[in-house]
């Protein structure tokens, strides 16, 4: 019975875990690292916010949690599209206007996961999941290098300066500022101009001829 | 009297505050912002803790101007390299050398500006900071443009770009592992490599034909 009692309380555990995680998620998406505090988080999940500490020993824990889950899903999801079909610029091309598209759709996201200013256990998760992103590339890399399409002198400082590039020219466009413009109409980016952008940027800038124009 | 007093006080207010200031940027120089703690500031300052919050509300303000001293200073020294003599391509490529070369000879700071986990005062800075980098680079762009020497779709999208990459491909060479990797004897960048890549990298990425080799 001991056993089955605590075996069921870790599944309890881990049940009420993942719902304070998806509340948290939740409230980044809609207001970024800035609206998740530990009192409306608990209101949301309907606990105690002493409940929410013997999940979480403090924000920046929590931040951090949400942070790597959300940034696992974009680096998976680019992992796919850079191991599909075609050329490595043809790959590289449509990784970068899938990534691009897919925090343009979710903007508030996207920004508290690039840029927004945050605890300090985000910004070491930042660090880690840029070397992940860097990795995706180092591979697309050597393989361009291999047949020829890409002409490099460091592939894993060309790496990172991809992934610098990509994610500096959406902080601009992602930005809540950015946002106010285009609600005020003034101009302000669109995801075609970023994404023609940044993919010419990046191909010319691994010596890989005419940039890929397909979708 | 009562004005003379009132002046002197504040020459006395402002001069301990620079004191403090240098205090803390010779923390930040020897052991990034993770050295900058109230007490041990304190104590260089020769200071009681309670004076030094007098002066600073608290860490993640003082670190910000810490931040933003330091940056203003790369600003400015970037700035002059570019508005320098020669074509658009030779002065970036200069820009981005000495850029480099600064770093690497104070990288403990360095890594502290551009990527240390750190108070999201410090975070916020960082965010003006790289918009302050992209208007150089706009403005060299433009010019570069202008001149026939660069084809970029979009100015600013491709202002941060550079920013970013330029940014980036530092953030391994100079993070604390590097070091320890280089002290361990294994393999690690040295400058030239990281300034042949970085040039390359962007002169191309702008469409600037060959890189300009020159220092």
């Amino acid at each position: 019975m001991a056993y089955r009692t605590t075996a069921a309380r870790l599944d309890r555990d881990q049940s009420l875990r993942n719902r304070i995680l998806a509340c948290a998620h939740a409230r980044v998406v809609d207001g970024g690292f800035a609206a998740l505090t530990m009192q409306a988080l608990a209101e949301d999940a309907g606990i105690a916010t002493g409940s929410l500490y013997r999940h979480f020993g403090n924000k920046g824990e929590l931040a951090a949690e949400v942070f790597a889950r959300a940034s696992q899903q974009e680096v998976d999801s680019l992992a796919t599209v850079l191991r599909g079909d075609g050329s490595a610029a043809e790959r590289l091309a449509r990784g970068l206007r899938q990534f691009a598209a897919r925090a343009w759709n979710s903007r508030r996201l996207a920004f508290a996961l690039i840029a927004e200013p945050v605890d300090p256990e985000v910004d070491e998760q930042r660090l880690l999941y840029r070397e992940a992103y860097a990795e995706l590339f180092e591979r697309l890399l050597e393989e361009g290098r291999d047949r020829g399409e890409f002409q490099v002198p460091s592939i894993p400082l060309t790496a990172a300066c991809l992934v610098g590039a990509i994610a500096e020219s959406l902080v601009g466009p992602l930005s809540p500022p950015a946002r106010a413009l285009r609600e005020a109409g003034h101009r302000a980016d669109d995801l075609d101009s970023v994404c023609d952008n940044l993919v010419t940027f990046c191909l010319r800038a691994l010596g890989a001829g005419q940039p890929a124009l397909e979708n």
